[in-house]
């Protein structure tokens, strides 16, 4: 915000009137009146999308989403501009394979991966998602993802073994999500997630997809757990660009709804 | 601060040299160096009020009173501000009911109703102060604005009945504060509470007031416990404009006092 | 920042991807492309340092160390411009006492104390240091500071009397440390700075030092317990000319530095 010469105020749920009880429709009326937009991160499942929907129906200002339970769509465009700055801009053809991975930290949003199978249709890759049964996505995510690909002629398929996601991939997008649809447990979240500590982004398992394949991943990783340090430093990784085009991409949006 | 073309800082007193030890003075004389104007909230019953003048007292730049133990001015300049645009510039033979309010949350400071009762009178308004007995505010402030209601010639009254108070109101304020003069015990602070559960602002108690009456509170309100959300949301309702009126009026005294 | 024309964005370590897992490399990579400079501050003891260059490493923006476990370059460099502005260019000859005091709150970094005793010889100041046997500073710390008083032809002593210390000198600079070279267990460390509790600076010991001698801490101090009030805010002090040109000495490395 303040490259492109605005200024941004940080509001923090846990120590501001969001603690005291403001709700969704006087945080978006208020916050409308004081500010250009209102950028929004709410990932609780089940009640981050309905927050910020909440929020922007109240506000005269527009709503950036974040990320949220489920979508991602900035980091969705930062991928799309690492992926054309590497690939150029005719990806008809071409593979993604969107993979859950193994990690040890905590159940991430789904937002990555639902973001990506809904968008790259749209610019003509073929996608893989490769995932355990227990990691599905959200069924209507999954539905409106398969319109997508037969709407843009792109491939759609699902499988359940990383190497199958990875062979052939033009581009590797691997990252951990929580098994969210099958279970709210935690203690069911980490033994169905600890059956799965083999799907790690690895050289071995880099090696099936294309020569020139790059790999993924919106940071932070967990490293040697996720994904080995070969990798993600290795010849492939693109990690780097695709965390700078964050930053461009977030500002495009933001000259293009804020003016 | 942003919209005015300066900067500011926000200084969290419990991760930063504050908790570390910093004193008043130590604030005041450093801060007051570094920057052109410092804003304070503290409303620790008994200790904010002291602790702004302690710095004050230290420092070069003014200091801003954000909500102390006592008094609140920015809300209650917005709180005028809004009367002024619902009500017009007119007020004399104007009723305002500052009102206590039940809520569940924790004991408020007495901030708001003790500065609406010291500057309506200025402004020409009749003021009636309803609350329980327990929740008397501080009597050196009932002192002055009784002195003030004196001086303006406006009337000053002192009910322990909603209902009573709210009765041809033209102006209704309903918000709940702690029993903090006659108890500092925490538990005697919730039985004393618990008592009033029946002070909550609903349509019925508004019927009581005028049918042009506006709804007044700085939000957040507990909602369907301090008032019903009918009366928060409904037609006599002005709680967004006036939370709006709270940022122009803040930049007003900002640029008063910092040029 | 602002006073400069710039921008500064505070990251706070507890809430952000650094407790998600950001290592050194992706802070200092990414961070090093969405900004041009990259403050740290980290006084984890044999941690910081090594935090702050592996980040250095990685980024193609300057890291200014706003105090790490071994260093606080910006804070001595605001003593330098505060002894400049008190005892004029010509330090040859004069004497700074570097003292241990006693300070009941934690185990402070031993940061300041090093980084005045490695850089005042550069400026022609006898350098004393001041401490119990148990709060000798970090072992190659000392031979570098005695390398520079060799090079720069000043004084250079130990002692472990805070008295013996204070005498004849011009410049006063007391502060508490942590015993952290000795041991890193916290009750150890609790019994150990309890015996000497006598180790504060007063009217007494400050009546040994010459006669326009200044005292100086970089804030904020146990009063009454590291320092009296009578000394801190006594003829002597210099503390808020010192916090003062924190700001001053800051802003000139980010204007040399990030340009």
């Amino acid at each position: 915000m303040a490259q492109l010469g605005g200024h941004a105020a940080f509001i923090e749920s846990k120590s501001t009137q969001i603690s005291h009880g403001d709700t969704e429709k006087e945080i978006g009326d208020i916050l409308g009146r004081y500010f250009d937009g209102i950028a929004i991160r709410h990932c609780d499942y089940g009640i981050g999308n309905r927050y910020l929907n909440l929020v922007a129906e109240a506000a005269r200002a527009p709503i950036l989403n974040m990320q949220c339970d489920v979508y991602h769509p900035h980091q969705c465009l930062a991928d799309l501009m690492t992926i054309w700055e590497k690939k150029g801009r005719n990806l008809r053809g071409k593979k993604i394979v969107v993979s859950w991975a193994y990690a040890a930290s905590y159940a991430k949003p789904m937002s990555v991966p639902q973001s990506l199978i809904l968008q790259m249709p749209r610019f003509g890759l073929d996608v893989t998602l490769a995932h355990p049964p227990e990691f599905e996505l959200m069924p209507d995510i999954m539905e409106q993802a398969r319109e997508q690909a037969r709407k843009y002629k792109t491939g759609f398929e699902v499988v359940d073994s990383m190497e199958e996601g990875f062979k052939d991939a033009d581009i590797v997008y691997a990252k951990s999500w929580g098994p969210l649809v099958t279970t709210s447990d935690p203690d069911e979240i980490k033994k169905v997630t600890q059956k799965y500590e083999s799907w790690i982004t690895d050289e071995r398992k880099m090696a099936l997809a294309k020569e020139d394949s790059i790999y993924m991943h919106p940071l932070p990783a967990d490293r040697n757990i996720e994904v080995t340090d070969g990798v993600i430093d290795g010849p492939h990784s693109v990690v780097f660009d695709e965390a700078e085009n964050r930053l461009h991409a977030q500002k495009a949006v933001m000259a293009l709804t804020m003016s």
